[in-house]
């Protein structure tokens, strides 16, 4: 028996059309294969850890960065607000992931570091969270691999230097 | 006189590591690359219409649906949760850019869609917006395009087979 093949979930690129510029086609499909890997992130974070995508990026940039980062620093990495970082520094901090503590160089300012419980709870998340990513990206092959890397640097490149101008 | 090159900015790809797999590489890769692409369209939306990428994404949405789409379907194509889509239907309700109406099939259910006045301010947006993106993806020759929506293609099937498995 033949089982009709289910129809495409609709997402970010179910918007494009047939006289669309090929950019905005290619820029619709980074987004939508982009935020198909988030969704499988989404869900199986939230399964496993019982946590969401923001509160894993968080921690993950104060994992790399012993001495702390300063509120602002981890707002421009996430590309959040303000509000949101104030937001997720109480709550993770509430459950005793980060702390905050006074910055040697600006009396006014504070850092923000992972505890030595939030090391041990991200590092757990992270090794699972990279076994997803492997078994999702790793569909293509190590030359398609830096094919990719290559293209989307090019991308990143032109944005960012767009961005500086 | 040479001038010093900037550092990078920092971000999602700040996070990598040398002893990370190839994969998770790529990941953080992709994630910069949509991030940074996302930026240069907040920074533009911003200056030449006071609007969020929330918002021209939701109109983006309806605009290719003249009957107009209910609250789940929006929710799921802009993989925003409920509460923000009810927010966002509001807003642009009050600026005359949506109307709600009752769905003939449902009677507790109502559809969305966009007014004449929405429609012709979306256009003016998605003419700028897909000039902002050939300025920025259009980096790329016509052969590499077409690699890279392949590749991405590869990555966004993949992805969607997890989520319904």
């Amino acid at each position: 028996m033949k089982v009709a093949p289910r129809p495409p979930r609709p997402d970010s690129e179910t918007r494009a059309e047939q006289g669309d510029h090929e950019a905005l086609r290619l820029w619709l499909r980074l987004l939508a294969s982009t935020h198909s890997v988030e969704a499988v992130v989404r869900r199986r974070l939230h399964a496993e850890f019982g946590t969401s995508i923001a509160r894993f990026d968080y921690l993950a940039q104060l994992a790399r960065v012993p001495k702390g980062l300063r509120m602002r620093e981890i707002s421009e990495r996430l590309m959040v607000t303000g509000g949101n970082v104030t937001g997720l520094t109480d709550s993770l901090e509430d459950e005793g992931l980060v702390q905050r503590e006074a910055d040697p160089l600006d009396r006014r300012a504070s850092r923000v570091r992972l505890t030595k419980t939030g090391r041990t709870h991200f590092a757990a998340m992270a090794r699972q969270h990279e076994k997803w990513i492997v078994e999702v990206l790793g569909v293509l092959g190590k030359q398609e691999i830096d094919q990719l890397k290559n293209l989307l640097g090019k991308i990143k490149e032109n944005a960012q230097s767009q961005l500086q101008g």
